[in-house]
Order: C-alpha cells, then sequence, then structure tokens
C-alpha cells in the first residue's frame, strides 16, 4: 500500500524507497547498506509521518553501521547550523566557490549608481565577475519570494550602472545562493532575467548540494556534538570546511581558533573520519 | 528646561511644544484651543515620555472641549486600523488619490515581461499612468527599507518591459505608498529612480498626512468606538471615505453594508459631526 508522507514545506507525497537509497548513497554509504536501509524504511514507515521521521529511521540504522556516513547525511542540518547570522554561511559559499575556481571575495561595501549596496560574495571565474547573494533559511519550508529575487536583481542592475559610471568593479552576473527553496515566480522570474539560481533542489540536475557532495565540500558544523561556540571559533579561526580541518595540525587549530588543544584533536580526528568514509 | 521624549521610532527627541500646537491645529481646533493644549502639555509632560503618552495628554484635553476634533487626531491610528490585511489600505489610497484627479483602479493581476504581478492600485492623470505599491504597517516604527523600495523598482520595469511587448498596459510612473516611513537608503534609492515616495513624514513638503487632511479624506475607521467588523461591513459596502457615509442615507448604508440601520444612522451622525468640526 503506497504511503504518503509530509515534507517539510508542509506539502504531502508518496515516499518513495529510491529516494531515501539515493540520499544514502550521496551521504557515501555502500550500495548494500543502503539497500537495507531502503528494507527498514519499508517496515517502519507510517502513513503520515514526516520526512524528518524517515530521515530519522534513515539515521540510525546508518549510524550504528557505519557513524560517519551517518554524518554526512546531516548536510541539511549542517548548514542551518552556519546561522543565525548569515555571514558564516557567506564565508562557506565563497570557500565552496573556490573550490571549483572561482577567486572569491567578501567584499566591502560596494558603491552602485544609486545608493551603496552590501553584496555577500563577489566570485570570479575567466574574467566573469558574478554577484552573489547568500540567502540562509533556518527552515527548509521558507522559500526564496520574487520580493527577494527582484530586489537582487534591482541591486545587480544599480552596481552594473555603478560600475559604468566607475564606483564599483564591473559585475557580469547575478547569483542567488540559498539552502532553501524558490518559490515559482521566483524561478521564473529569475531565468527570465538569467541569473544564476542555485537551491537546496534548484536546478534539478546540479542543486547546491551537488556542489558541495561531489567535492565532500562540507561545513565544519557537520562534526557531530560540537558545541556552537566551538563551531564559531573554528570558522572564526578560518576553518570552514571539514578538509581545513582534516588537513591541518591540532595545534595550530587549537592556536587560531582559541580553543583547547584537546577538542581541536578530536575536530581533526573527527573531520578526518568523515571525510574518509 | 528641556523636556526629552521617546518616538515610536525609539529615537529621542526634545518636546516641542509648537509641534504639538501644529498637529492640533492640523486637526481643525481653534488656534485659543491649541494654546490651551500647549499649555497644559508643558505642565504635565515628564521627562521620559513617550510621544504616545504626550498625545495622550492632547487627546484628553480636545476630547473634552472639541469631541470632533480629537476624532480628526486620531488618524494614524485610524489607517493602522484598514489592516491588518493590505487590501482596505489599498482602497482607500485609491480614493485618496482620486480625490486629486487620478483615475484609479485596483487591477487585476498584470503580465510583465517575466512573470505577472499583482500592482496593488494604477493611477492614471493627465494620460500619465502609475503603479502603485501600497505598504501599510501596523507599526508606524517599521520602516520601508531599501529592499521593498527596489523590488518595487524591479516589478515596475518588468511591466514596462511587457507593455513595450503588449502583455499589459502602458506604466509611466513608480510609485510607493505608505503609512509609515521609508529608510534613509530606500529615499536614496528612490529617488535616483524618480519614484514617488509618499510616507507619513515624506516629501516633507508634502507627506502623505498633508494629501489627506487638506481634502479632509479621512477614513471611515476615524470613527469612534465602531467595531472591527462593522468597519469592514462599511468598507466591503464601499463607504471607505468619512464623507462617503456622511453624504448617503443611513438605510442605503445599512442595505449595502448589511448592518443594522440603527448602527447605519448612528455612523452618518458621527461621520457628519467630525467633518464639520
Amino acid at each position: 500500500m503506497p504511503i504518503t508522507i509530509t515534507k517539510s514545506t508542509g506539502q504531502k507525497e508518496l515516499l518513495n524507497i529510491e529516494k531515501v537509497k539515493h540520499a544514502c548513497r550521496r551521504a557515501g554509504a555502500s550500495a548494500q547498506l543502503c539497500e537495507v536501509v531502503g528494507q527498514e524504511v519499508k517496515q517502519q514507515a507510517k502513513d503520515g509521518m514526516t520526512t524528518k521521521e524517515i530521515y530519522e529511521i534513515v539515521q540510525g540504522i546508518i549510524s550504528k553501521e557505519h557513524p560517519p556516513v551517518a554524518a554526512r547525511l546531516n548536510l541539511k542540518d549542517a548548514i542551518i547550523k552556519l546561522g543565525p547570522l548569515g555571514y558564516d554561511f557567506e564565508k562557506y559559499i565563497a570557500r565552496v566557490l573556490a573550490a571549483y575556481g572561482y577567486n572569491t571575495e567578501l567584499p566591502p561595501i560596494l558603491q552602485g549608481a544609486c545608493t551603496t549596496h552590501e553584496v555577500d560574495v563577489l566570485a570570479v571565474k575567466d574574467g566573469r565577475a558574478a554577484m552573489i547573494e547568500c540567502k540562509l533559511r533556518h527552515e527548509i519550508g521558507i522559500f526564496i519570494s520574487i520580493k527577494d529575487t527582484m530586489s537582487t536583481w534591482a541591486r545587480f542592475l544599480d552596481l552594473v550602472d555603478g560600475s559604468a559610471i566607475g564606483k564599483c568593479p564591473h559585475i557580469e552576473e547575478c547569483w542567488i545562493v540559498t539552502n532553501s527553496r524558490f518559490s515559482h515566480d521566483s524561478i521564473q522570474y529569475g531565468h527570465c532575467k538569467n541569473m544564476v539560481m542555485l537551491s537546496w533542489n534548484h536546478p534539478k540536475e546540479r542543486p547546491l548540494p551537488a556542489w558541495i557532495d561531489d567535492k565532500g565540500l562540507y561545513p565544519i558544523t557537520l562534526l557531530p556534538q560540537l558545541e556552537h561556540n566551538t563551531e564559531k571559533s573554528l570558522i572564526d579561526g578560518g576553518f570552514v570546511l571539514l578538509h581545513d580541518l582534516a588537513t591541518a595540525d591540532p595545534s595550530l587549530v587549537a592556536q587560531k581558533s582559541n580553543i583547547p588543544e584537546e577538542t581541536a584533536r578530536d575536530c581533526v580526528k573527527k573531520a578526518q573520519l568523515i571525510l574518509q568514509a
């Protein structure tokens, strides 16, 4: 009998075991383990469950079998943990793009033709500069509205006008990157304007999680049982990606982030485990 | 000794008795009554009071001396009472502009070049059409941000592009009308784009309250002791301005608004009193 589950957006959909197995494989679990997970979810799932509850079943099984893979399943939550302010999310997105060959910077306030603007990230590749607006939402169900998208486009236009009169650097592309989703009319408007729109599920062929998973660009907030203060200290110390930690000397991590050396050593080890999983 | 008071925005400023007398005169009180009000406020005001408390002193005095004038002092609150949804505020703004010779309509959804848009009011005068975004805020201290202003401008541009390809009517001007205030950079951006920006205190020489006061275009929510349901019924019945009520036959008001004839008669009488004050 088909089972209906409730998504974080409140929408209902049929439980799709293939999707569950796909998420499992994406996190790096073996085909065999994902098969087990699929069978188990099929048995335990009940009509009316939320996707969160389904995900907890998956998490429970993988945690027992392969803890580092379970940690990687937490990407969605880990990104939310970069908040509540948007600044660390901007830093993170800059690092993700840097891994794809973009020259990124978190620019100072830029001067447009009409007024000044806070641009989250500037990214340059092959001589083309992109202005990137980063929208961190604390619940995945909160959509990026067309108002957000239109105001981003208006900001871009003002900066293009500003650069034409020498007030700011030349910018060719306008991006919005979010951990959430775009409303339907947001996408319609953004595409019409040739904006690059990157969200949790858009574009379908290569959404934000794919950019992250393909190169293992996980944020350090993926580390399990880490205190929020320690996360902040590590990011302030320049350790934004798990990879930064996994390849660093623990005493340098402790020094740069101003945390106890024991904590630093523990973090480095955990980061290595997750990335090797 | 100068007395400092706290504005609804949280800002502090020196109590200015001339400003108090000006508000009193604006509501239609005699110069003599306003002089009394000024003296009384000077005596009762204490350091640290809010503008709301000062306003209550004024209200108290005028209520005793001239109740209909006191009602007119309530304009700020009366407009907020048009909410919580924005639709009645849009209707009201359309009526205010109509009194200045604009041909106004609350249009259906319009088709821009990229997507569809909900435009609050379309206003045409001397062959020039304006798209008007109405922003009702429930607290005067909440500013209209540059994000609001930029998204309004982007919407306007999409409609201009839409009209160029025959998808929607031709629109020449972009307005924002609010019962609140604009942030500093909102104004800077809007002026740079030649937008018409009308708020509680902008433009200084002729802000929204002046448009209303000069022609006595008060909303029916100015009627004292009126139930919210009755207000809604009257507006739904087409009675948006006090003037609509004051010049109507009570039994027609009752019929169109689906309210008891006694209530209608009472409303009509009160509306006449306030307008004649």
